[in-house]
């Protein structure tokens, strides 16, 4: 196992030449403060927090697990004292509100953190991850009162959060759960019901597990507009907020056997008349979840771009130092019994395969992040509307398109190793079966599709897409100046023809049938994926050049970026042909076989 | 979990009507006797096999794992009863040669048996795949000595063979092993070294291992020209061959921890002065173990198209029984809570790209084991070449196009089930697991990339490839009559044209510059196996059509098969022209960066 290494380098490259955090952040009063400085000393202690405090458990924490005896649930040895200093440090609490406790940090900054964490311990990631879900939910939906009582604990990291929506039989469609709530008498409800696949359900991290739960009045409507939210402790709480010393309830039934993230706790949680308060108005319990989605899903993206990077240092280190066969032109190391592996040019479109996907995975990412933070700091109200559309547009493509790659790219690095690859001491197996969740919860991949496709799409007949190609297209403008730019830009025109012209035809023909959406949403996702990859490497070679043309700055770090660009042009970007094929073939062949005829 | 069922319809379509294997068997002596009777009795038999005596053991086998203490090797409980079955019903022996006890069944009938034992239980599966390829090396290259004294009781399964060629130090670069043989006086051999990833290396399940070894004498060559092979029973053996009581010096030092086939103990083994013999010439190790690569390569192919078939059929029953949301078009059951998530088309494109990818697959193997079969059995010389030439050209892409294929169609069935995928629960995650490894043992996919394009095709000149078009010509005159045919063969002629293209273009390049072989393999892979895919398809096209318009047969089994070759033609086929730009691209891209701009 090779320890992670923290991207700081790209990462910071990313913040200040290529989104100029410093300029967009002096010009909103919500993030004046956030100054250059500032964002490099939280970077580099996160960074530490990585590379010292998380990833020396990752390995020990996949092997050990979590177990659950009666209910009671462990985490894997060392997690509870790396949970202790990662608290101490103050991170539970970086991107909460000011007034309850929190230190009202952007998502643009905590974006590569989150990125961090989950490459050195996805596991670990999770309890974290899952608490600042849940209060923001409470800090957009939740009363004064439950605010006061919740968020200050959590922002400090001694209580965490969950997501309780999932049932056994109700996951994408959340109109069918069971689970009910009762109005009592003291305006509190009693919450019974069984919920599973439950992120940190339980666990010994901590004295108190705040759930934020769906469920159902008895005499709600049928389907999502029955759905209400609750906060339901684990522990019971007194009249100040205080544990009661009651327990409340809320039992876990389960620790699920699973692929991978074995450290993080995926329980099934038992509600037994517990107590919990409505957040939000009643029958708005899955809108008031959205808010939050649009976060959690740009979180999941980032996890398997993290592992995707873990596991390009483990290939890159291990195709410069392992010695087998010779150069196709001959000898490179004539004194050496054979020579590193990284001289042969399948080894290398691998590694370029891996690098281009994770910096413009990570570098979207970020973009998305940026509009999260327009969105909500910004005083200009056209702007924040504007950020609102790209955020819709870009998120479902953060979650799925970086998870989908940031997977593959975890198989590809596993790939370079051989058979070292598979076996469990170098980790990048780990990484793999790690990874592979990302595409699937918090509404899987195909979802995010169809939520892009129909929802973002469709129904807004390409408004919101506008706004991007309007974007790219301001870029495009500024960027003709850049010394050596007009020989990529016309990646781009390309790219936004073809989508264009897509967008268009998909949105004709599900006027008359509506299967249209779902048979292109998968390869349309990819497209514009792959489009907005290409925007990203544009917006970062615009950084990147200047700056070697000057002779500034850290040449072999910016002439290997603009060189896994070119192999990105070269390489990656013609899958969009056979995207837009896929697409045009329409819902057809899909539709036209019996459940018998599978 | 789901039980797994043997796609014997399918199989029997194949061997019957596509292959029409009977008429090729009757038409060679060795394999005259192999009637279509013979050939539905025993496939028949092998699907009883998979589906109740591995199939059940295979998740446990996975929890459970092998054990290693003191050197003493635990297959997980079941395995040893499941074999003694397995060896009982004479399946060891099944394609040995008759003169040593073997039953000399031809390839194209066990390929497919292969396939139903590895979607089974991959882990039990590879105990008898290697001691089939230890078997037929010793059959092609031991002296008449040696294969008296092991064949026998290896065709009984007694007995189990290994491969021992990778050392830590030494994978596809076996030039570089360290393992010593040190002649003796008597004729044998001292063997000394230390081999890993040995397949089977240790276990419970047979009285003795046969190892075979490759191991450089003290004053043999530099390099792959001296190496030689070795047999080297774990246990010694008396002058008649029986067990002396004896132990060899074979010991194996560990059992990997691994991402997969847990269940198949994969060793450390140590060869501490241990006797052997030498099979076949000094310092032709190599290329006698190459002969028995070709069989071994396409039976890697075979497991993750057996994983992905057994991982189909649980999604396709997940989705047709899983109720989940509305159809776009409407309530499709309008009695019930939702619909089944069949009715999606996103679901649909998922299935059907599993059923496209693995029919085609499954096809491939079969043809490329005919062609072995043709190469071992015709008794005219020409025929013997040219399937000599197939085989060769074939089999790198069997087994990694289908690998990679399969590998992807157990990703995509996990992806169907969601959350219920990534939990152990219901098995689809172990198909991920223990399909990754075909991936890359064996020679991972990369070398057979290399193999195709640098061996196999430019240093031929195109020969090979050009033996394959005319076969596909041929078939293309033949299907021209074939009602209803002539709207899908322009798809491969299509294809003809792309392989053509660039295969000149690479060889005419890599007369300059040697790196275009590797710049170019991966994607001349993925054509080749795509348009491979293609011709298969329209194979199987030209047996249904006609049974279809004369109303015979198995109505949903043959629509179903023209409906989702209509499929590929329209959603999978398009990904040709990406690959022939990644191909073109060349090698400039991939050269261009220094190790540190990595």
């Amino acid at each position: 196992m090779t320890a992670y290494n923290a991207p700081l380098g790209d990462i910071q490259f990313l913040m200040s030449e290529v989104f100029q955090a410093d300029k967009i952040f002096a010009s909103m009063p919500g993030t004046a403060e956030v100054t250059p400085d500032l964002i490099s000393a939280i970077l580099e202690e996160a960074a530490k927090i990585a590379e010292n405090l998380i990833s020396p458990i990752n390995q020990s924490g996949d092997q050990e697990g979590c177990k659950c005896v009666d209910g009671v649930v462990t985490t894997p040895e060392g997690f509870r004292e790396a949970y202790a200093h990662y608290i101490a440090g103050g991170w539970a609490g970086l991107t909460g509100e000011i007034d309850f406790g929190g230190q009202g940090m952007p998502k643009l900054l905590s974006s590569p953190i989150e990125e961090m964490f989950f490459g050195a311990n996805s596991s670990f990631a999770l309890y974290a991850i899952l608490n600042t879900g849940a209060t923001l939910t409470l800090s957009e939906h939740a009363s004064e009162v439950l605010k006061q009582r919740f968020l200050p604990k959590m922002y400090e990291g001694r209580w965490t959060g969950t997501m309780c929506l999932t049932e056994a039989h109700a996951g994408t469609d959340l109109g069918m759960i069971r689970t009910k709530a009762v109005p009592q008498a003291d305006g509190s409800y009693r919450i019974t019901g069984t919920k599973i696949f439950i992120t940190a359900g339980e666990h010994d991290l901590t004295e108190n597990i705040i759930h934020l739960v769906l469920a159902k009045l008895p005499d709600a409507p049928a389907g999502p507009k029955g759905i209400s939210l609750f906060v339901v402790p684990k522990n019971g709480l007194d009249n100040e907020g205080s544990l009661s010393g009651q327990h409340n309830g809320v039992f876990c039934g389960a620790v699920e056997h699973k692929m991978g993230i074995k450290g993080s706790a995926t329980c099934v949680m038992n509600f037994d008349g517990a107590q919990g308060w409505l957040v939000g108005e009643l029958n708005h319990g899955l809108s008031n979840m959205f808010t939050m989605m649009n976060y959690e899903r740009l979180s999941m993206g980032l996890q398997s771009n993290g592992l995707a990077d873990s596991s390009y240092q483990t290939a890159a280190a291990y195709a410069r130092e392992r010695i087998q066969g010779r150069s196709p032109t001959g000898p490179q190391q004539p004194e050496g019994e054979a020579d590193p592996i990284l001289v042969h040019p399948d080894v290398r479109r691998m590694l370029l395969t891996m690098r281009a996907n994770i910096m413009a995975g990570r570098a979207l990412s970020m973009y998305a992040a940026l509009q999260l933070d327009i969105s909500r700091f910004h005083p200009d109200l056209d702007q924040r509307q504007k950020a609102d559309k790209l955020v819709a547009l870009l998120i479902p493509v953060a979650k799925a398109y970086c998870s989908d790659r940031g997977f593959e790219m975890c198989v590809t690095g596993q790939q370079i190793l051989g058979g070292h690859g598979y076996v469990a001491e170098w980790g990048v197996e780990q990484n793999v079966r790690d990874a592979r969740i990302a595409q699937i919860y918090e509404g899987a991949n195909g979802i995010q599709a169809l939520d892009l496709m129909g929802r973002k799409t469709v129904r807004e007949n390409g408004e919101l897409l506008a706004v991007l190609l309007t974007e790219m297209d301001k870029f495009i403008a500024g960027a003709q100046d850049v010394l050596g730019m007009d020989q990529y830009l016309p990646h781009l025109l390309n790219n936004q023809q073809m989508i264009r012209g897509v967008t268009r035809r998909v949105i004709d023909r599900s006027r008359d049938n509506p299967d249209e959406i779902g048979a292109a949403s998968y390869a349309y996702m990819e497209l514009l994926g792959l489009t907005l990859y290409n925007f990203m490497w544009l917006r970062i070679l615009a950084a990147v050049l200047p700056k070697l043309h000057a002779g500034t700055g850290d040449t072999p770090h910016l002439s290997g970026l603009v060189k896994t660009a070119e192999f990105f042009f070269a390489r990656l970007l013609p899958k969009g042909q056979a995207l837009v094929a896929e697409i045009e073939a329409g819902a057809e062949t899909l539709m036209a076989l019996s459940a018998e005829e599978f």
